[in-house]
């Protein structure tokens, strides 16, 4: 299964035989507004705290892709899930409520596909029929945890990013239907020295770009295997910049569709999104809403998803270190076009 | 490798090429003083901030390890670390620095045991040749982010455990010489109710008696078929509440020595460490550290890890959430014995 220094084949083929997602309404009034499963309009879902909200918005995701499976619940063997909140608490306690067995994970806003990475994994070994992953977040958890107290409102500067209110879950199996998971490249802990809290794609354009190369070195493949590679939550800032290493690194990303998932959950023209989308919910809904679609539909053969993570926490930024990042690359393919 | 409803099988038998313990003060003034690599008198390790003397002291361990195991340090393909830290820094930094692909991981102070499990998940399935895992606590970054500020030096009931200061690291290989692990079971997030940071024990027993009846029910083992059993950290408390599960359970935990790592690190008549010792450093440093001394001198030949964690944050019990808890089993068994 090892390929390459830090990569999986699985040449098992696991299938990606469901996947969910719910969001708040920003997302749902994006130009992806069709692909998301739920759309809900009040940011409380009813609940009587923000963190409660997100673990409703993991809870109803993951519910939603058992649901669409097909597979019983009792037949899911194993949940990887985690999320930006201190503790994960949003996946632990979706956790508690699923009652599958559950591995915690946290690599940030990369957790999307170090989820769906290990979920491959372990069913590609045959150490699970049915595993699935998950990962949320939420607008208002994540600003009053990294930044300021919500209410404050406070001024952001462009480069700052909109933290996406969404879950995404998938289920993978040995056997079914649907698009395949064919390799992973798991990243390195790359950090350039920025400490800025508000850049949070400059931070991680390295790991992105470090992450995209080893794949392809490992897999001995040119970006033109993919008629789409996206990034996870580089949005604005940090798309140009992991544009530029890539072609100062010569690595022909012509040859491919590049885009990123913070640039496309948003209109940035008419929504006040700043550089663009991010959290872990960014990568999770436009991979498993927008893209599995088009994969579904035959629209797309071959992806690379490149979640990217910033690896930092309040504390670590206000004792002046700076922000180290990763990036998690899976490749889900269509078999059937 | 699937083995019942939520364990694996390793029947390739991924072998613990090193271990490395690294603790503080108080620990290496308990019984266990002979079996850690270094024992740092210096609470800051020489460092600017107590969040920096814990990633020194992961570093420090999962450096050693290295060292040990004789395996280049580029030949070790993935690093699965976690700790209770928000975001898991101690473990995301040391990963910047060891410059090891890093598959971030949070299992409370179960991670231990979560992380050993996926290494040798990954190193059993040919997903690489050589996997590390490892963990740390500290005493004073875990007391001002969960309870109070250290400073405060604030009163404990009798049920609190004192967070032990250490890092374990362990290589997995997947040939070489050392104890293997032959098993592992993935524990439910189980939750009873609960809401007192100061009784974790009380709060994780249920899900050790939980992991543990699922580990022989899909192993279809009895408990007498280890020399040990021992839990990560349910100390005085979790430790008789487990005792007690078990028995009205009908487990037959008389036929094996059953014992807590909470327990084993500190000489509670001695130290003030209430109820016993806690943190992921707590049965990181007792199963790295005494354990596999144990093994590796045939005194042990089959052994059960527990490790138990409280997915509680700060917030969560604020908010009045109880505390989720789970526990991960491994089986470590010493081949040549």
């Amino acid at each position: 299964m090892l390929k390459g220094h830090q990569s999986w084949l699985f040449e098992n083929k696991p299938v990606i035989l469901s996947t969910a997602t719910v969001v708040g309404p920003e997302e749902g009034a994006g130009p992806l507004e069709r692909d998301f499963d739920v759309i809900h309009e009040d940011m409380t879902l009813g609940q009587t705290s923000w963190e409660k909200a997100e673990k409703k918005l993991m809870e109803e995701a993951a519910n939603l892709a058992i649901k669409k499976s097909g597979v019983n619940k009792g037949s899911i063997q194993f949940y990887l899930g985690g999320d930006l909140l201190n503790q994960i608490i949003s996946n632990s306690f979706a956790a508690r409520t699923l009652a599958i067995p559950y591995i915690g994970i946290f690599g940030a806003c990369s957790t999307s596909m170090e989820g769906l990475a290990l979920a491959s994994l372990i069913v590609n070994a045959g150490a699970a029929d049915h595993a699935m992953c998950g990962t949320c977040s939420h607008n208002c958890t994540v600003e009053k945890q990294f930044r300021y107290p919500t209410e404050y409102g406070s001024q952001k500067p462009p480069t700052a990013q909109y933290t996406v209110t969404g879950a995404g879950a998938a289920i993978v199996g040995r056997t079914g239907e649907g698009p395949v998971v064919t390799g992973a490249t798991i990243g390195k802990v790359m950090d350039m020295g920025i400490t800025d809290p508000f850049n949070m794609g400059a931070a991680m354009s390295p790991a992105a770009a470090d992450t995209l190369q080893a794949h392809f070195r490992d897999f001995q493949r040119e970006p033109g295997y993919y008629d789409l590679i996206v990034t996870g939550d580089l949005a604005a800032v940090g798309y140009d910049i992991t544009k530029g290493l890539l072609k100062k690194h010569k690595v022909p990303m012509e040859q491919t569709t590049f885009k990123d998932c913070g640039l496309m959950v948003f209109d940035r023209e008419k929504q006040g999104v700043q550089a663009g989308g991010s959290g872990c919910g960014c990568s999770a809904v436009v991979s498993y809403g927008h893209i599995m679609k088009q994969l579904k539909e035959g629209k797309l053969r071959r992806v690379l998803v490149v979640a990217t993570g910033a690896l930092l926490s309040p504390l670590s930024y206000q004792q002046g270190e700076s922000i180290p990042c990763i990036a998690h690359a899976v490749a889900i393919e269509n078999e059937r076009s």
